[in-house]
Formats: C-alpha cells, structure tokens, sequence
C-alpha cells in the first residue's frame, strides 16, 4: 500500500527534461551521426564497432533466457544475468549505429521478460550480503545491471511504443531504482555512503532517471536521497572520495575499480546536463583521478599496494575512463597514447570514437609520467603516496613510500612501506593480495583466508614488524583512525631526491621515522639510502623485510641455510606464514646482500651489530590449500633494543648480459656506511661509493630555520 | 733446436696463394668496396657500422697494454687480452672501411706488443686446464684470440709494412699456430678431437695461414694435423660433429656456441678457396645446422635441455650464423626475418652488409617453424629430439621429447624427457643447468656443483626414475655408449601426431617405451596422451614427475602440505635436493591436478591406483649457497611394481583473462581416462574429453603388416 503510494509519486513528479534527445548516455544523437558517417574509414574504430556487432549478433541470434534468481557469484542464474545486460548493452549500440530493428527489438524482448520476472521478486535466495539484491545475491551487481540495461534502454527507448515503455517505467524501472535506493535501510545507506559502491548506486539510479526523464532519481542520484547534497549522492562523492591529488584512499587497484562508476556517470551528466559541467567540478576533480590512476603504474601495470591483483593499464575500466575523459577534454592529448599503447579495445561509443578519430590524425603525445606526492584524504591531510620515478632517457625506475591511511576495508598493515621498480621488474615488490579472482576452486574465486592473515599483515610488507604484531594490531577500526604524516617530499634538486614520513601510533610505544634519499648517480651507481628511525622508551624486536624479485646472489657474511628441514620463521600473525631458509649473525659493522634480477644486480647494504639478526625468508608455510606465491624476503632483525635506526643503502649497479656474456660490476660499489651521529634532532649518515664519499643528514627538528635535510657530496679523488 | 728447425720448415713451404688480395677473411675487397659505396644509404648497417666505429674509436683512445699473462677466466690480464683482440678486431675493420691509418696504425702497433710478449711465454701460471695456453689459462681462448686477431691482421696486412710483417708471421703467428696445433700431445690431440674445441683450433690456425699465406697450415686446418682428413680437422667435423639432420649431439645451448668457429672459418674458406663450396659440404650440412639451431626455439628461446641458460636467436653467435649463412645462399630469405625479429646488431662484415641490404629491400620471409624429428649421431643412428609444433594460427605451442644420445660432458640423465611449451610460457619445464654464467661469486660462473647432483638427475627431469637412481647409474661413461631408439614420428594425420621412443639400457633390467599422442583439438582442448610403458621382471618403484611452470590450482584427491616443517624428498641423487611439499594417496581411479599460466590452464590427469603416491616438490634443498632455482613438479609415484604403465592426459584448456575479468573452462574437461588393455603386444588406452571419446592403441610388436598406432575417436552424442 505504502509502495503504491510512493510509485504513484514518483510518476507524477514533475520533469525538467523537454523535447528531451534519445539517446543521451553513451551515445548521443549527433555522436551517432558522426559515427555512421565514418564507418569505414577509421579501421581502429572500425575494428571496435566490428567487434561489438560480433556480440550483438551472437545475442540476438541466442534465445533470450531470463532465469529466476537462484545462483551466487560464478553460478548459471548469476553469470546468465550478467549476459544478459551485456546482449542488451550491444544490441542497443547496435541499433543506434545500423539502424537495424532486430536490435532493437531483441532489447524490448528482453526488457518485457524482466518485466514479467521483475515484480514476483523477493530478496535473494543466496542470503549471503547485507544488501542483498534481487537479480543478484548483492545490490552491487543490480547497480552494475541497470547501468548497463539503462545504456541499453536508451538508445532503444524511442523504438518501443509509448504504452509498452510507460509498463517497463511503471512495472521495472522506477521500482528497480526505489528498491535500490530506498528499498530497506542497509540499501538506502549504501546509497548515501561515501563509497564506490554508491557511485554504482547512484549511477544506475541517475542514469535510468535520464532515460525515462524522472528528476527526482537525477536529484536523488547526484545530492543523495534527502536531495541536500550533504548526506550522500555523486557530487558528495566526487567531493569526498578523491584527495586533491586525485588519490583514492584504497590504492590504484581500487581505483581502477571505482572510477569506472565515476567516469559513466559523468559522461552521462555531461551529455544531459552540460550546464553542470561535471568534468571541470571540483577543478577538473574526475580528469585529475584518471591522471592519478595512470601515474599510480610502472610499466603499465598498477602498484600492487594494498588488496592488489597484476591488473593495469589494459584493464576495461580504464578503457572506459581514458575514453570518457579524453572526449570530455581534447587537450589531454596524452590520454590518447595512453589508448595507443596499452589497450587493445575502445568504447563503441562516442568517447571511443572521438579517441580513435583523433589518434589516427596523430594527435597521441607520450604520457608525463612523473614524480609525485599524493595526498590521501579528501583534504589532503591524511598522509600519502610519495612517487620517485628517473627521469633519464635510459632508466626506468620508481621508488614508492606509501604512507596513506589505512584505505578501508582492502587496506594493508603497511605503514611507511617501500616498493622498487627497476628494468623493467619489480625489484623490492609489495605481495599484493592473496586472490585467485574467478577462480571457483581457489575460495571461490575471492579473498582467501590467507589474504587476511599473510597478505594483509605487516611482516609481509617492506616495513619493520614490532615485536612480531602487525601495524595497530591488525585492527581496521583503530588503523583506519589514524595515518602517518609526511614528514618531507622534496624533489627540487636534480642530485638528491628526498621523501619522509612519520608514524607514532602504528606500534604502542614506538615512533617510526622513515626517510629515503634517492641518489640517482653516485660512483656510477644508484643509491636508495634507506633510514628508518624508531623511537621506545621500551625495549623491542625490530623486523625490516627486503621482499626482493630475483635470484639470491649473496651475502656478505657466511649464513646457515635449511638444508633437508626447514621451519617457519614464527607462529604467529604473517610470521606463520614464512618459511625460514637461511639464517645469519654477524660481527661485521654492515652487511651486503646482492640478488640479480633480468639484467642488473641489485644490493642492500645495512648496518649490523652484536643485536643484528638477519633471515631469509619465503612465503608459502602454513598454507594448505595453496593459495600464496613463493615469494622470497631477506630480513634485518635489531633486538633488545628501544631506539634504533636502521641504515640501508639499497644500489642498483651492473650489468648482466647473457646474449654477449659480459657482467659488469657484479659486486657492489658500497665501500662503507655508517652512522655519524643520531638523536633527537637529526640523523647524520656516511656512506662510500667507490671512491665517492657523501654525507646525508635528516633533521628532526621542526625550528623555522633547519633545512629538513642536507646532503653533501666528497669526490675523494 | 728442435723447434727451430720446425719453424724453418714452416717458413719454406711453397704457398699456394698468388696474387692473394686483402682482406679476404670476413671482408673482402669488393665488399669493403660495396659497403663504402652504400655508407649513409641503409640506416641499419649504418648503425652496425656505427658501433663499431664507436668500439674502435674507444681502442685507439686507449693506450695499449698487453700484460704479461697472470690471471683466470674473468680475472685482470685475462679480461684485458681478450679486450684487446676486441680492440684489433673492430680497429682492422674500421680501418677497411674510413681507409684511416690511425686504425691500421694501432692494430700494428698492438701486435708488435704481442710479439715482444710471446716468444718469452711459458705455459699460463694459473695451471687449472690440460690444455693450458700462453695468453689465456686454457688454450680454447687462445683459439679464440687467434680467430679474431686473424681478422684484424688481415684488415691490416697490406698496411704494415713487409719487414714489419715477416716478424709477425716468424715471431708471433707461426710459433702460436704451431703451438696450439702441435705444441704438445694434448694440444695436438685437442687439435684433431671431434669436438668443438677443435673447430675453434682449426679455425684459428687456418685463418692464420690464409693470412700469412702458410697452406701447410690452411691444410692442416681443414684435414687434421696429419693432412689426411681421416684424423681429424674441418671437414672430418663437418662429417661426424652433425647429424644428417643438422643436430648437434650437446643439444641446442652449446650447438649455438658451437656453430660459431664453424661459421666463421666457413666464411673463410669460401672467400679464399671459394672452389671447394664449403657451404655445399655434405649436402650443405652447415646450412642445415643453422636452420636446425633456429628450429629448436620457442618464441626465440633455445630449448633447455642438458646444460643450457636461456639464451636464443639474440646470442652473438646466431649473429654470426644468420649473417654469414645467408650471405652464402642468398635464397635463405626467411634467415633475414630472424636478424629482423630477434637480433639487435649485424655483422660489420659483407654478410653483415648483405643481410642489411637484403632486409630494406623488403625480402625477409617468416621462418618456418614446425615439426620435426632431429636424429642424433653422425649417421642418424643414435635416438633423436622429436619436436611437435602447433600449426594452427592462433596457437603456438611445442612438445618434445627428447630420446637423443648422452650429449657429451654437457648431457643430462634424462632419456625419453619431455617438455610442452604453450601460449609464450614453458609450461612443463627442463631445468637446464645449475649455473650463473659469468657471476664470480656464484662458483666463479661456472657450472655449481648442483650442476651435476641435481641439474643432471634423472628425477630433475620429466622422465622416470626407478628406484631412486639416475639413468645409467649416472656414470657418464655407460651413458655414452647407447642411445634410445626412435620408435615412431609420425606426423601425418592432422588429427593426431605420434612420437614414440624406446630406451632399453637406461635401468637395470627395465625397459621403458614412451608414446606420445598429440591430439589437436579434441572437445575443445589439446591433449597429449602420455603413455610411459615401464617392462621388468623385478621389482621396482617407479617415479614420474611433471615440472609444472605457474600457480597450483588444484588436485582432485586430498593432499597434505607440509605447514611448518618441510623434509627432503630423498636423501640420494637429484632427490635431496627437493623439498617435499605436499603428498597424496588416493582411490581414485584417476587423479587430475590443474595449474594456471598465463592466460590458460593446463592439467595433467594420471591414472591411479593402492601402489600410488603423489607428491608436490621444488627445488633447493641441500642447497648451502643458493645455486638452485626454487621450481615445482608435481610426481606420481607407482611402488612395488615390475611392468607398469603410467598413462596420464596432459591437457590446455580454458582462459583466463584479467583484463575483462573472464575465466572459462578452469576445470579439466577429461571426464575418464583409462587403460582398456595393456600386454607385450600393445597398450590400448581410452579418454573421454567432454562428451567425446576416444581409443589410443600404440602396438609393439614389428609384424610388417600392424600400424605402430591407431586412433579412434567417437563423437557421443
């Protein structure tokens, strides 16, 4: 009774479209005429539009199955469902750019089964989410249904008759949109949250008001369902859930998943509304986060920081977001070498094509990617992502210190952990996530209990576990309270680049201060000077994991190594996880351990004294199933110790080369570091490199008049 | 006193040169003449003579210095010689080419060091070799030495001045010739081996003589150090260090390695005595070779087997082979394709020239790559390296098996091995070698000792084990004397190809016959049946293993991984060195473990039954310094058995695509496999593949008028 009463309002709202255009989503009416007038003559595109028929052509000759809803993720009903909004997406296209009737008929079958199915349906059979849905067993996946269907609906809308498509709005739509919206009380939070899922939200919900003109689900969609723009809705978004930096809190992977939501929804605002000017709110905000996401890569490929699979550039949802963006903005010529370069596909749609268009008149200029600090946080204030990349023609290299917040609930317990990218390779790697995605047999394809218990924990990161527990003891709420501070960043001189951040609540009791120097040539090679600072009044067990991407070359000191029993490196947290491989102790004031990975060799040379323990570790123990990698660490333990500062100089140097077998400075160029002097106010180190001698000195204190740090250098000879 | 007196009968030969022109080594006066004339017209061979420019401009820069020999391999005196016959090499041929006497100038200059150095020589200090040389610890380098000085000398001979050169020839070429041909009973034997230490001696002291005009020496060359040709030199090589087929019994690695005096001194050879058409040879056996090296590559990569490193069609010594073999027979066009895909620089030499030319003039033709059998021994006679390839155009795979005789010092205990490449991954893997080629540290770049107790074992292979023991029991010697026997290749029927091999000798008092049937495509996967017919009358426990390349998937039957403690596999031969992750009994008729690389999956489904253990390895036990590469094989293990057959279905299938999210067909389709008899007579094996099944019979016995195999396939449904 309520629900009538509701229906009936939402109908006789009254509507701001007039003489309103179809389609108006992806595609648009002269974007379609552009499109047909150009068939032909554009094979990148011909190609794409070749392709999509090849998929409306399959569907339309398949019988149209619309199953009750039975399956979870993976299973017949679940995946049937999915195509189905797939057949519907291409047929629509399809229609808009042949003319061809069949498509457009096969769409309004298909939207005429929904509609007899839509109305019987109670939640979910698969009673597994706290927003379960009616088509699938998560709302989730009915947003990403009815923002395909309403794309589909769209370009068909003014070839199904007036009365059928009234029955559709009547009897499918609008109680779709309200049921995903308003529904229940977990779904109308989810709608307002500040989180991707709610982009999906209140794209499906915004773009089906598009299509069968409801203002009120447009107004709902972008300032959330009290309609004030303070409590939820896609603008709030755009507000809340990048920093300035265009950052998103969850990591590039995440981001890659979240802007795709974005991106379709600001096309589809742009083409309805071009007065709002969605791309240039908040200072460009959207273009700025897929600038952002394609920095956050090395070789096409995103950090795999956080809950992380080897996804990149290739992936559809940049394809979606460089499209969208480069047709919301001509002058990001670089997105279009972008396109060139890493993806194999383009939007059927008018983004797509004014991408191809311009890529064939030459217009692709090489992406900058570049140094760069990335803020977290919708202000900017919650610490950050610090991007060291080379600038030289011939180098390749990133140097990453992610000192973000906790990045919600696919975050890691990794504050102050480094990466290194070098060659070509990762060299000091981030595990990523413990994931066999769409793997039924490998924990049905999703997070395997080792993601949380390895993956996420802290030994397994390149950061220093305190006495064997995991950053804020592995608890999200108390992590996701808290983020570092970025102490420093600063890429001003060409000889030294410095990056520095602070973490007091990670571990109780203990301030970790970490600072990386990057010198990009010093005696022929290049140094990392690696200083992580930790300040306890109590005493401790220090771990700092080098995950490295290679073979093991050496050690500088003799090491026992499993020979025919091997035990785990703990037993607890991620320690469990780790088999123990070799072991050493040390008299020597530093150590140097060098691996080779493809071409060059790489070396981690750091202090040691009587307190030193150093491991090497791999990944793979406790794990019955299979779920992790081997993937191998060399550990620095410091224990019995309250303050201690760990000195690493991490070089790159030499050159392996099998095809004319010449190796080059195999060895390491490291002739010593030290510490000078360390205290309160400032760390002073040393190191030799060949005959080059340099002083790093980080100050501590925050005086008005102290330079954050200073670096000198002594040619000796 | 002896030795002058055989210096004074060298000198006085009468020569067979008249009217000799220089250079005639790897140039020649019309191509110096045709390269002069094209400089600045072909940008590729303007970068090759570029660089080579750049190395020779470099050496004259430099000041000379010729050590007194004192160091090993990788050691100062031993890197600063061999750089210094780099340093004549690229300056005769710079000099050639600008005609600028500073290049003539400092080659000159160079050899009269040599020869004040040379006559004072005694053997080399380090005394590691039997064949120690002067210059070099070991005389294979100054072979080496002697070919490339040779080149520069000759570049140079007309330029200094007749006096100059008469001490050369008496002080520093004829003494150094003499002594590495003749200088003592090893060198002497060393000289007229059948092995590739001979061509690199022959070469170098016939590319001496044609330069000095001695064709005692020449002759010497090219039939042995007696000039019958029946003990020894080139052409006995030629005659016996090949397989009709082009194969060389080391396998691909050192066939690369070896090919290369051959190359040379055959470019030699034609330019000075072009009537003897060494290229035409034996049916153009050299030809041949290099077409056979080329063939045994996957996606550019030579096959692993025996002591190998992943090099390929990029090595310098495939530079070399490309370049002048193509030169030789320019209706090679498809020699052209490969320095274009696969190789980074050319020849500064008239093949190099011609390789240039030839490639801007658009006549590159794809090589074609495909099946083969590649029988061993100078005759054919001894086994052979069968070699599958994918025809179709959307695949690109290669199975193997390897049935070839030991291989020299370099071979593997590994008779009727298998490997499969699919999809630009090896995906059942050959270890290869134990070795980090050039990096001091790591058992100073030589092969580890793990080369041999691991690398080499029977069990680091995809072959069987019995008992424990390696073939042979190990003992290169027993090894050497037998090969398998080619029992069927049979590529013909394009819905099934046929490799079959017997190996009698291999396990006391057990017979192993091994039949692989490649099907295609049968319901939608490739399948290779394996049958691995194992005969005795004792009573033996049987190991097969599988070295899988990716992440484990899943087996069919319960496992238990070790969690946190990790035993050796064994405790004798290739078996200590494995770790044993997991192990399994089963029930079940059949067993099905599936794996993931790259974007497909691949399975291996073996039959089963009480007296079967399954086990998970990998790599690096027992292994103190890190030598070993962690890898990991899945094993089937049959005990207490004499005549067993292991039949097991190896198989592609699926796809798994991250970009678009998509996984299909992750499960293995083989829905039964089984052994529907199986006696002295033949094996008849059955499997059904989805809804298709299929009879394999592979038949023993030699009856003239029974196939070696039928296949049957039976569409269910």
């Amino acid at each position: 009774m309520k629900r009538t009463i509701l229906y009936l309002l939402f109908t006789f709202t009254v509507s701001f479209f007039y003489a309103k255009e179809y389609p108006s989503l992806m595609l648009t009416k002269s974007g379609v005429q552009r499109i047909r007038e150009n068939l032909g003559k554009n094979p990148m595109f011909d190609a794409t539009i070749s392709e999509a028929k090849q998929k409306a052509d399959l569907a339309i000759s398949s019988p149209i199955i619309v199953p009750v809803p039975k399956d979870g993720g993976g299973g017949l009903t679940h995946e049937k469902h999915k195509d189905n909004y797939y057949a519907m997406y291409y047929s629509g296209i399809m229609y808009q750019i042949t003319g061809e009737e069949k498509y457009a008929s096969y769409v309004q079958k298909m939207l005429n089964e929904y509609m007899k199915l839509y109305p019987g349906l109670d939640y979910h059979p698969v009673k597994m989410s706290s927003t379960p849905g009616r088509l699938f067993w998560q709302t989730l996946n009915d947003f990403v249904w009815l923002v395909h269907t309403s794309i589909a609906y769209d370009c068909v809308y003014e070839y199904i008759p007036e009365k059928n498509r009234k029955e559709l709005n009547e009897k499918l739509f609008r109680p779709m949109a309200f049921f995903l919206m308003d529904g229940n009380e977990p779904n109308n939070k989810t709608f307002n949250k500040m989180h991707n899922h709610a982009t999906w939200a209140c794209a499906a919900v915004g773009m089906i008001g598009y299509v069968i003109q409801d203002d009120e689900l447009v107004d709902k969609a972008l300032k959330g369902s009290d309609r004030t723009g303070k409590n939820g809705g896609y603008l709030k978004q755009l507000d809340e859930l990048f920093s300035p930096d265009g950052y998103f809190t969850e990591g590039a992977y995440y981001q890659r998943y979240a802007i795709w939501p974005f991106m379709i929804f600001a096309q589809v605002i742009d083409n309805n509304q071009p007065e709002m000017k969605i791309f240039e709110y908040r200072n460009g905000i959207i273009k700025k986060a897929v600038n952002t996401l394609i920095q956050m890569t090395y070789n096409g490929t995103f950090f795999t920081l956080n809950d992380a699979l080897p996804k990149g550039l290739n992936a559809q949802e940049l394809v979606f977001a460089v499209n969208i963006s480069y047709a919301a903005d001509n002058s990001q010529k670089e997105l279009l070498s972008i396109a060139k370069q890493y993806q194999s596909f383009l939007l059927p749609t008018d983004a797509g094509y004014a991408v191809a268009r311009d890529i064939s008149l030459n217009q692709a200029e090489p992406f900058n990617f570049k140094s760069l600090l990335l803020r977290d946080g919708k202000d900017g204030t919650k610490g950050g992502l610090a991007i060291y990349r080379s600038e030289a023609k011939n180098e390749n290299s990133v140097f990453l210190m992610k000192a973000t917040s906790h990045g919600l609930s696919h975050g890691h317990y990794d504050k102050l952990t480094v990466s290194y990218y070098d060659d070509g390779n990762p060299v000091l790697t981030d595990y990523g996530s413990s994931r066999f995605l769409n793997i039924v047999v490998k924990y049905n394809g999703g997070y395997t209990p080792l993601n949380d218990s390895f993956s996420m924990s802290t030994i397994a990161h390149n950061t220093v576990s305190v006495d064997g527990q995991n950053h804020y003891g592995g608890d999200i709420k108390i992590s996701s309270k808290y983020s570092p501070e970025i102490y420093c960043y600063d890429i001003s001189d060409p000889a030294v680049k410095v990056i520095s951040a602070i973490e007091t609540n990670a571990a109780p009791s203990v301030k970790m201060h970490r600072t990386n120097a990057i010198l990009e040539n010093i005696g022929g090679s290049r140094i990392i000077l690696d200083i992580f600072k930790l300040t306890s009044e109590t005493t401790h067990t220090y771990d700092l994991p080098f995950y490295y991407n290679g073979d093991m070359i050496s050690l500088s000191t003799p090491y026992t190594k499993a020979s025919d029993n091997m035990t785990t490196f703990g037993t607890d947290n991620g320690y469990k996880y780790l088999w123990k491989e070799a072991r050493a102790t040390t008299k020597d004031p530093y150590v140097c351990f060098t691996w080779l990975k493809g071409k060059k060799f790489y070396s981690v040379t750091t202090l040691t004294d009587n307190n030193s323990e150093l491991y090497f570790v791999r990944s793979g123990a406790n794990d019955p199933e299979y779920y992790l990698r081997n993937e191998p660490a060399f550990i620095v333990r410091q224990k019995n110790t309250g303050n201690h500062t760990f000195l690493s100089a991490i070089e790159t140097h030499g050159k392996y080369d099998l095809v004319v077998e010449k190796t080059e400075n195999a060895v390491s160029s490291v002739k010593n570091i030290r510490i000078l002097e360390d205290n309160s106010d400032y760390t002073l180190v040393e190191i030799m490199v060949n005959n080059i001698t340099a002083t790093f000195k980080i100050n501590y204190g925050k005086g008005c008049c102290t330079p954050k740090w200073t670096f000198n250098l002594i040619n000796n000879k």
